[in-house]
């Protein structure tokens, strides 16, 4: 039997500054699909908020500036070029983008992905459920991180694609910190999970434990991948942005865990793995039988409550 | 404010000989208990199975024999010693054992370990939710892996206890590789997730994901830790046993993921760690908020499939 096999590629940002126009961030884009293409890449994994400078560090209340980082419409005006020339070269993509979105005659804000297959056909959408930070400006910090101010956490669940001989999953930066992430599209056969990121290296605002932002990048995809028999490609916005100090490692992960490709920039640079398909299913047949061995039963409390209930003290 | 420690030791077993007694075991167990204690243990981690050798893989049908590897009350007659020697040192302790217990008229047989606080207290019972293996002979392997042959599926969840200044849970083994088990824990507040193993090195039977058997053990308890703000103390039992080769690398695991403390050998061995409780508070408060950034409603597949469905084919 032939391999099923997908040319995959990371295709990473380096910092974007806050005056960059679309026009300038598409051009880019446009060379690192280009890039991917030539090295044989047939889907193509661009960052988190890939159109702008990762703007939820700062605290900003001119109506007309926020709504210069949303997209109204994706593709639009600026960004139509990078869905014809992927069409053009039968590249799919994942794009990470802000969201502006009229539902229910209100406007809401999203952080999302959308995902688009090799024909130039938009597959769908995911919205960012795991809005880190903060819905207010924090004192004390260099950096505010304010996901909980801009955007609504998503509301589409984690779905799922059959596309390019395989099924896709999509997830989006911190999400990928919450293995009930990787979980629930793995319930859904999911065998190739894919996010962007902008992880600045002091996320946490405490040193030592900031000092491990690689480590746990790394660790939280590899378990992901390991713990769902999928592979896993993680895709940064890197390097010194505005101030803010985005760590790279760009990674593509397989089932096994193991980092098969790693970026070493924090600018732009595409990595490329050709991912076989069917190595997920030794796994799947033997250690993570998920229908001979999970016991959902056991599991209730993950979806019966959402933060911790200690035992009373004595 | 003073900080809130607990001095904690794994302790390790080479491996035991099918013939080798139970009043063998509980000598090398005392001696175990000993030293972790003189090191400054309050609280000892035994292994899984940690009284005999680890019989499920082999297929036995003498029911005499069978029995014959399960303990119909604990403390019994031969582990009384151990009991009375831990409350002696005033030393708390986790020990796995085949569990024989009368349920409603019938016989039960689970991989379940206990609970003892410092003052001799057994506070609770954990029995083994995620069985590995099968539940009968698969032809054409080495060893057998016939938890599913022996044992029930644990009817008891994952409960923690508020003992020793901290909030402990347990798990057994295999269920170290399902994210759901911390999860679960973490969310009634466990501080410390303690677990004992016997982990062959082929226990997929495919050699180039089983050589990675050491590598995926640690990402599992790291990724355990790191993403539920736990402590993790993972106890081998270890060694070359009965022509089964079971791995060490019996771990202490910070909140941070970090791996604090590794066994080195595959025989008898104590390690020890002075586990700062608080540690883990720095993570609950920010990245790992769950309260603030949990979002159950997108969970629900976990608790309501068991198995995978894909989508239907094109």
């Amino acid at each position: 039997m032939t391999k099923r096999r997908l040319v995959v590629a990371a295709a990473q940002l380096g910092p974007i500054g806050r005056s960059e126009s679309r026009a300038q961030v598409v051009r880019r884009l446009l060379a690192l699909l280009r890039e991917a293409h030539g090295r044989g890449a047939e889907f193509v994994v661009f960052p988190e908020l890939a159109l702008t400078t990762f703007f939820p560090r700062w605290h900003l209340t001119d109506p007309d500036e926020v709504n210069g980082f949303f997209e109204a419409a994706i593709p639009g005006p600026e960004t139509q070029v990078l869905f014809d020339e992927a069409q053009r070269l039968a590249v799919g993509f994942y794009l990470g983008y802000a969201e502006r979105a009229e539902e229910g005659g209100a406007i809401h804000r999203y952080n999302s992905a959308i995902l688009v297959d090799r024909s130039g056909t938009v597959l769908g959408k995911y919205r960012k459920v795991h809005l880190p930070g903060h819905a207010a400006p924090q004192p004390g910090r260099d950096a505010q991180h304010l996901e909980k101010f801009y955007f609504e956490p998503g509301n589409l669940g984690f779905p799922v694609w059959r596309t390019m001989g395989t099924v896709i999953g999509m997830c989006i930066c911190n999400d990928r910190r919450w293995p009930e992430t990787y979980r629930v599209m793995a319930l859904q056969g999911a065998e190739m999970i894919v996010l962007g990121y902008n992880t600045p290296d002091d996320h946490t605002g405490v040193f030592e434990f900031d000092s491990l932002t690689g480590f746990h990048h790394q660790l939280a995809c590899q378990a992901g991948a390991y713990q769902n028999s999928t592979w896993v490609v993680a895709t940064a916005k890197a390097g010194l942005e505005e101030g803010s100090r985005l760590i790279g490692q760009s990674l593509i992960v397989a089932p096994s865990g193991q980092i098969v490709a790693m970026s070493t920039s924090t600018d732009d640079e595409v990595i490329v793995h050709g991912c076989d398909l069917d190595m997920a299913a030794i796994y799947r047949r033997t250690i993570f039988d998920f229908a001979r061995h999970r016991e959902p039963e056991a599991y209730r409390l993950i979806v019966e409550r959402k933060g911790p209930v200690p035992p009373a003290e004595a």
